[in-house]
């Protein structure tokens, strides 16, 4: 389902009773989160929890799934939106990673700290949907490289350095801070163009 | 008490209860580690453990100062070596802050995704610290542009994406993996001079 508009995140659209363990899991952390926190801050009993979830590790599971599907959904928007040439393209996947890590902070660090406690095969899902996520953003290095836009000699290692600086934004972004959303996505755009050797304006 | 050579951080400093304690946080979390466990790790019993430190606070808190005010000890190093060439100060702090994160992965983590957990006063003394090195890489940076080797209108912005950047190798870095320190930190030495709009070579 592509969203309306990838640089207007909008609403979290994650349940309810997801949305409300996301919040336990960025408080205590995973291993932190009794079930008991969850299904209160659900507001559900234990028994009426374990109806929609299995286990904590189901609801990880989830909360993992949907936030990194939504992130690709995004991302793709905002490539596709681009057209094919490879600046316009880099710069609406850092547009939208920044948007995106602004706007979905807890969903940033539980997926990004909670790693380690995914079981193997949630964990794997995972790191496979991440990297498609700095596929794309390598993939339009690499086109900025061949039509000479860009110059970048590593371009894997540059697509994971502009994702995980944007990823960083949710460390300290707050919606009352002193720099507007707009703001941020363009001194980020000026750092990720540098870093991928952009021509200067 | 300054290193001997921060581009070899050497052996981790901590002392033993302090690093049996850090594993345990980096695998559980603050709030999914309990005292006996980290008890247990630390081979001693609980109230052995509380003749070292009287809470578990106390704890993170000796983990994070101790780390902190090293990383602060490598980077003050690392910078002195440079003497007065902005270029060559910046250099080193990148690099210095790289190897740092290579070499204390699990303090670089527990630091940085603990700050929830740390009681008012440790944790405004966490961010003192880390003012503290963001501030030296600005001023570097600051000094950069008044000499014109850097083009970078948006200092402080510029030093904390730079410092994250360092941070988030951490996240990936392995001893076994593909790239030799020496090849991580001169692929982000070659980021992070972009991200300040150096003088390309």
């Amino acid at each position: 389902m592509a969203p309306k508009d990838w640089r207007a995140p909008g609403p979290d659209p994650l349940p309810p009773v997801l949305r409300a363990a996301l919040e336990v899991f960025a408080r205590h952390g995973y291993h932190g989160a009794s079930i008991r926190t969850i299904a209160d801050a659900a507001g559900l009993s234990v028994p009426g929890l374990y109806h929609h979830y299995p286990s904590k590790q189901a609801i990880l599971r989830a909360v993992a799934e949907a936030t990194m599907t939504e992130m690709l959904e995004h991302t793709t928007a905002a490539a596709d939106d681009a057209g094919s040439d490879p600046a316009a393209r880099f710069d609406n996947i850092v547009e939208c990673l920044a948007r995106f890590h602004m706007a979905r902070r807890d969903h940033a660090f539980v997926a990004s700290t909670e790693m380690r406690s995914m079981e193997p095969e949630v964990r794997a899902r995972h790191v496979a949907q991440r990297d498609t996520q700095q596929k794309m953003l390598e993939d339009a290095i690499e086109a900025g490289v061949e039509s000479g836009v860009f110059e970048c000699a590593h371009t894997a290692d540059a697509a994971r350095a502009v994702a995980s600086l944007c990823v960083s934004i949710a460390s300290w972004y707050r919606t009352d801070g002193p720099l507007s959303p707009d703001e941020i996505v363009q001194r980020h755009l000026g750092f990720a163009r540098g870093m991928v050797g952009a021509a200067r304006a």
